[in-house]
């Protein structure tokens, strides 16, 4: 073996361990929030916090950086080392990111991160069933003061809240964020308004008794099709549904139903299934790399809005599935021709939970998420004044206020978990969907023929082909190039607001 | 603070941090036995061979040996620290019989093994399933080579069994278990031969249809008076039950049910419910320390052992819990009397399976496991000739042949996991159970009226009293004689047995 050869395998055995560390920790993630008894919160916390210490120590330790160092240089990020691939060449890029972002943070400062936020994750649960923010506060401010630190500590050039928005969305910033969802609102604005005025619809059809074990046996329909495999994940429920990957071997997936609700559990398992797709499909050959990790939280969150929205919420599809729901459900949904449902699945009506919220009032959850949160950052706003931001900001945007803070300022678990710089993901998720679908409406024109026939796995093997497969190899702007040869814009995304629910709404 | 209370601040820092991912451990194997998809059973080795390499490295490394050096001499065992209380002295005790454990397998050793052990318990479950012991037996053979050379590293004067012994019940030898195992065969032979020739019971009356969920609604009531705790603990089905830990507040046990039994899952549940009040018993504040330990694999089989046979198969417990039994199986057992069902929970029948297996007869399960291990491990048995070893000592010491290994030699975990030293704690469960169950007579004469009324609470605060508080402070012997007064013998045991069963069948 060479030096380089070796040096390379040094960086690979590290980065592995560490990898499996951090599989094992999302593991200890999926079971706090599906099956862990709740006294048990504290030593979970300690057990995070152990965890995320030893992580922190090989990502930053000596043997690392020795041999790290050796094949590209630190400070400028050129290479040094001769006669590696291409794609080893994209695996010591993102090493090298990934380690000046760890060494950025002490390990005394990630293991009291990690411990903050199990605990706080316990009050959040519970302050949100009590609906009382005061029992919230406390730990949230510790968690926006260890933030304000961390994004201090992480770097930034023109704004605090940019350090955290790498953490999640590399190549993004803080200025480009605010102009995106500039042009959002100006778009959307004007579409909700016509929408809401003109009152030709409603989702009541969806609405009625649908018993839980049913809505799970047809989630269990579509995620079989979907090509979600149950011998290598699991569905169970919790209260904030998610996916949970610790190797392509081992995704878990949650929802939750409502039962009263036909549709919110259909979304939210497409959902879901779509991150776990992504987790499922990257080469386990390139395990412990970043050739086997996902791009970032706006290419993960595309392929989930892609399932849930692009083709969940499309007529082809429902065409397919409309008889077999009907026969899941005797003699609910008799009457509903497909049209109707259609419309129904595609009501715009704004509300107060972003995860249930429609495709259209979507985005602007997201916008004022982001604006609190960039508030807190900076310390325009104080954590004190989060429910009255956030009340009135629903009256601007949405022009609804919340009852309470339960179905407000508390629904999220994302600030409990300290994940400030996450929202904003949510929103450039649909912006990603929409401008690769347009790479996949080229290459089949006909795809909505396949999909009323009930075929989804061409599109599966396609996002796979597109996206999966290439783990960290590409930027994401880079991909969004690639697969559809343009520049990422909003472009593909407002228009198919906009032809859609001109469509509907006529 | 001094420097004896810094060294051993820092022995306690680093023992708690390998207990955490101990614990870390445990979760994964309790997930592996629960929900875990199967294709995950690969990188689930990895996470546990990775977990096991760390704990070693901790357990041994340089920190943790200097600061224990200072306190006690690692050859002689004498303590040298001064100022330290006696509970402090025990755990330094501990921690260097624990050390010099630990340093004499390489850390290589340790994570192979982890692999194996992983792996082979998927082939197991497998095996058994399709009842080929020819799938498992290259798997077996390499953990027999593994344990064998585990011996060498480890150990021991006499017989390389002693090495492995040692492991589970520390104060015990394999002769000193021969020895023993012997006069319960010369105790038990003519007691079965008793039984079987009298032919006066069945136990019909326990079997019939009695559906899931209502064998888990029962089990949940036991639970509750027990005293398990539902919210620092779980109730899960595995296929083979057991009770895991991760810290006291954190404990959960399985059981697996027989829709044709009604006694099956109510044993089983007792039986490991009682290894869970022992860990949820044991101070907390000791965590990560000997004082926060069990002391042996026999004095926790003591626990579960007591629960389900001292009191789960006892007249009063009955005259409690079968009216409530009635109710709950509606029209099931009806006109079945107290008496009647007594005699039928305790009905003596030689049988295949082990944790199905009766009081008078589970101790010659556990005396034909221990044979064919200690040959083993000793060269004088082959693993291709388990089957038949297995087969002709059934009927030596059962009068009985399995039909086929499923419930013949695959029948148990134990070997797929590695932990060959472990079944010989099962029978001495049994021994230190009785031998406790003196003084607990003693202290309680009328344990049985208030048993009748239904209150168990008494027996489990004198439990954790008599045992559960001391953690590792006391070894297994000086417990028992600290507890009860006397030393140690089979005595009580043998005279339970062979005055109930007189009793019971004349």
């Amino acid at each position: 073996m060479t030096s380089a050869k070796q040096d390379y395998a040094k960086v690979l055995e590290i980065s592995r361990k560490a990898r499996v560390l951090g599989g094992i920790s999302s593991l200890l993630g999926w079971d706090q929030e599906t099956y862990m008894p709740p006294k048990a919160s504290t030593i979970r916390g300690e057990q995070l916090k152990t965890l995320a210490g030893i992580i922190h120590e090989e990502q930053t330790g000596k043997s690392f950086k020795n041999a790290l160092a050796k094949l590209i240089d630190l400070k400028t990020g050129k290479v040094k080392a001769k006669g590696l691939s291409q794609p080893q060449h994209a695996s010591l890029r993102e090493w090298r990111r990934d380690f000046l972002r760890e060494t950025a943070l002490p390990v005394k400062f990630v293991e009291e991160f990690a411990q903050l936020v199990s605990q706080s994750l316990e009050v959040w649960r519970h302050a949100r069933k009590e609906n009382s923010f005061q029992q919230f506060a406390p730990f949230l401010e510790k968690i926006v003061t260890m933030s304000r630190r961390k994004a201090d500590l992480l770097g930034y050039q023109d704004h605090p809240y940019d350090a955290l928005l790498d953490l999640f969305e590399p190549d993004i910033t803080t200025k480009d964020v605010s102009q995106l969802f500039g042009s959002l609102r100006k778009s959307i604005t004007p579409l909700l308004k016509k929408i809401t005025s003109s009152k030709q619809n409603d989702d009541s059809i969806l609405h009625g008794k649908f018993p839980e074990d049913k809505q799970i046996e047809f989630s269990k329909i579509i995620l079989k099709d979907m090509g979600f495999d149950m011998e290598g994940g699991r569905l169970d429920l919790s209260t904030h549904p998610f996916s949970s990957s610790c190797h392509p071997s081992d995704t878990r997936i949650t929802t939750r139903i409502h039962p009263t609700s036909v549709l919110s559990n259909v979304m939210t398992t497409m959902h879901e299934c779509g991150h776990s797709l992504y987790d499922t499909a990257i080469p386990a050959e390139h395990y412990g790399s970043p050739l086997g990790e996902p791009i970032s939280h706006g290419i993960h969150e595309s392929q989930s809005r892609w399932w849930e929205t692009r083709i969940g919420l499309s007529k082809p599809f429902w065409q397919y599935y409309l008889p077999i729901l009907k026969k899941t459900f005797k003699g609910k949904l008799d009457n509903v021709s497909l049209d109707a449902f259609y419309r129904a699945i595609n009501f715009v009506k704004p509300s107060f939970i972003r995860v249930e919220a429609d495709e259209v009032t979507y985005p602007l959850h997201v916008v004022l998420r982001f604006e609190i949160e960039k508030g807190l950052i900076e310390g325009s706003i104080k954590v004190r004044e989060i429910p009255e931001a956030w009340n009135s900001k629903m009256v601007e945007l949405l022009g609804i206020k919340p009852k309470n803070n339960a179905e407000g300022c508390l629904q999220d678990v994302h600030w409990s978990m300290g994940a400030f710089g996450y929202f904003p993901s949510y929103a450039l998720g649909n912006l990603y969907a929409s401008h690769l679908f347009t790479a996949f409406e080229e290459e089949f024109p006909e795809w909505k023929k396949r999909v009323a026939k009930g075929d989804l796995t061409f599109i599966r093997h396609w996002l796979s082909e597109a996206v999966h497969q290439h783990g960290r190899r590409y930027s994401s702007k880079e991909l969004l190039k690639k697969v559809t040869g343009k520049a990422f814009s909003a472009d593909a995304y407002v228009s198919y607001l906009n032809n859609k629910y001109a469509e509907i709404y006529h």
